[in-house]
């Protein structure tokens, strides 16, 4: 019996909010996890993370094993002491990361070789290796190793990856054991085929995990696509588990998400936009690198309890954006968590409030009135 | 009569203690001012240079006319409302980096022209022009334009550009007139000649300002030449005016120069060094960069009030330096600032107790138990 308890306190429609309880804190859900990837959510200090109103953030395995190395984060404490964020951590298995950044890789039925991306040096990834790095970080909720199937795949592709990813989730699962306070995540996987989909969902289910991650999507299949795959996957997932959409997205992606069931979410396009000079607010994205922000005094959203938000003119937003000053970067990444966050806050206080499907319309009128929809 | 009056408050040798008031709030004095070249405290929010002991800081005139423009700035409400700073601001004439930074130069007995780094547009500055600029800023201590002689200079040479820059201080005067709420400060040049430096400041004595600044220093004399110069220089300063030492320096220079009675330090040291893996901190400075620290759990220093000194591991210090996250730069840059201001802070206390001698012995002596001395 693991020491994390998710409890869902309303329901409208699929949507559904409740919290994920671990022993690090609560996670309200739905929700957001801003991506700390090399043990720091790039330009915040961790109490702004905290101002931000996220509950839990994530880390990436594939990162933290190449630099500082995971057995160096465990002699320090564990990356909750390291990076001064006692709440919840999640972290995912590394997989995603070395099928994306790292150089020469070979695919086994063992695991993964590869080539890290700083230095070079080759490295060895297994089910069983990713659960061992993970829970030397300290993880809260630890992912399984999956291939996350490339998108397009066909059919036979989709199914022999999401075959060799439900194995190398029974190992994780073996690895794993049984702990009382982390949790285990399983990932389907069956790329945009749902009765892969469902079947990789049954396969996770009978094997036994704390909650279940959708993967493989947002890898450039489009929102259409995206909550099709949904629509064919979350029926199939215990409703009395957490979900998780891995690597999603943007505000109107998540809100779909929602909208089908979905608790929990990561994304690195807050921090990332933030740091290009593009800031969320409620009335669209806006780009700060454009001239006409030169002279505009007002703030990026006057009603925000984000100071990045309220207290800067887009004129000194614009100045530090084309100055390339570092506090642009702060300042818009402190903008768009603080967004994320407040679209998540009204997410849930409309599932409970049984208004919902009101609320996304609201938003979304906004959205649409703004500068540029975040559809 | 101005606004801004300078109350000493004890004495210690020729080292003095006291408050330089202003409409803005006041400055205790010594102090140091952190450098906001562009409008910011590079990766620092505001209320961290505030909360590192911070009563003002300088804005960099040569900068902001450039981008993003004087009058811009002015209709945005003046620098305080844009960079989110409502403390004192001094601002410098932009001389020094028109000299420093700019392509092509033409020194006239009118002004300099010169090519922007930024978009190689050309300018005009003469003493006029900087009052202006510095008014439409909004500035709190508005600088005269001055030529820095360069070091080393023949005594003609120092001689005939110390004369060019009184003659600039006089129309610096007639330009700034009489105001309440602001306040102007003469520079004192002549290189390294103590007949020179005298005659400079009898000459600006003369014409009269709010406080006097020694310019033409910390550029390659060393720091003997440089107390040597202060020596000649400040006893012929009256005593019932600020003395502000411009561009320095080091925490050792710093110490020599408060001894001698200076009130007023500004440098890019602490931000600089501190977006270049550097800490200070009371024991010396220490290299983030260096592998030493990889697995070292201790703080900066344990004792400061500075979030940045106590809460973080040197060994997550390192990694972020080595990881090239900006996280490195905010920490070590509020760091530093915070280590600057509690020097400051410990001379001002050890002045008003008598005891700066024995102070300069204890802090000195840690240094050099340290790291690296700091002298």
């Amino acid at each position: 019996m693991t020491g994390i308890r998710f409890v869902t306190h309303a329901r409208d429609g699929a949507a559904r909010t409740g919290v994920l309880h671990t022993p690090r804190g609560d996670i309200r859900t739905p929700a957001f996890m801003p991506v700390g990837t090399a043990g720091t959510v790039k330009a915040m200090l961790p109490e702004m993370v905290r101002q931000a109103g996220a509950d839990i953030v994530l880390g990436n395995t594939y990162h933290l094993m190449l630099r500082p190395g995971a057995k160096r984060v465990a002699k320090l404490g564990g990356l909750h002491e390291f990076m001064q964020w006692p709440r919840p951590i999640l972290t995912d298995s590394g997989g995603f990361q070395v099928m994306s950044l790292s150089g020469l890789r070979e695919l086994t039925e063992d695991g993964v070789t590869f080539q890290s991306h700083i230095d070079g040096s080759k490295h060895h990834l297994t089910p069983e290796r990713s659960i061992e790095i993970q829970s030397d970080l300290g993880s809260d909720i630890i992912m399984v190793l999956d291939e996350c199937t490339p998108f397009p795949a066909t059919e036979d592709q989709a199914k022999s990856s999401m075959n060799l990813s439900m194995r190398w989730a029974e190992r994780s699962k073996a690895a794993f054991g049984s702990r009382d306070s982390q949790a285990l995540f399983g990932i389907v996987q069956g790329g945009v085929y749902g009765d892969l989909r469902r079947q990789s969902a049954e396969q996770l289910i009978s094997i036994g995990f704390d909650g279940y991650a959708v993967g493989g999507l947002a890898v450039g299949e489009g929102q259409d696509l995206m909550f099709d795959v949904l629509d064919q996957t979350l029926p199939h997932l215990p409703a009395d588990k957490p979900r998780y959409l891995m690597g999603v997205g943007k505000p109107g992606d998540i809100v779909g998400a929602v909208e089908r069931g979905v608790d929990m979410f990561d994304c690195v396009l807050p921090t990332r936009s933030g740091r290009n000079g593009q800031a969320f607010t409620r009335n669209g994205t806006i780009n700060l690198r454009n001239a006409r922000h030169a002279e505009d005094s007002r703030p990026l959203d006057v009603e925000s309890d984000c100071p990045a938000a309220r207290d800067y003119s887009r004129a000194y937003l614009h100045h530090l954006v084309k100055s390339k000053e570092i506090l642009a970067s702060i300042l818009l990444t402190w903008n768009n968590l603080a967004y994320y966050q407040s679209l998540m806050a009204g997410l849930r206080a409309a599932i409970s409030d049984e208004r919902l499907h009101e609320y996304v319309s609201e938003i979304k009128a906004l959205w649409q009135a703004g500068d540029i929809a975040l559809q």
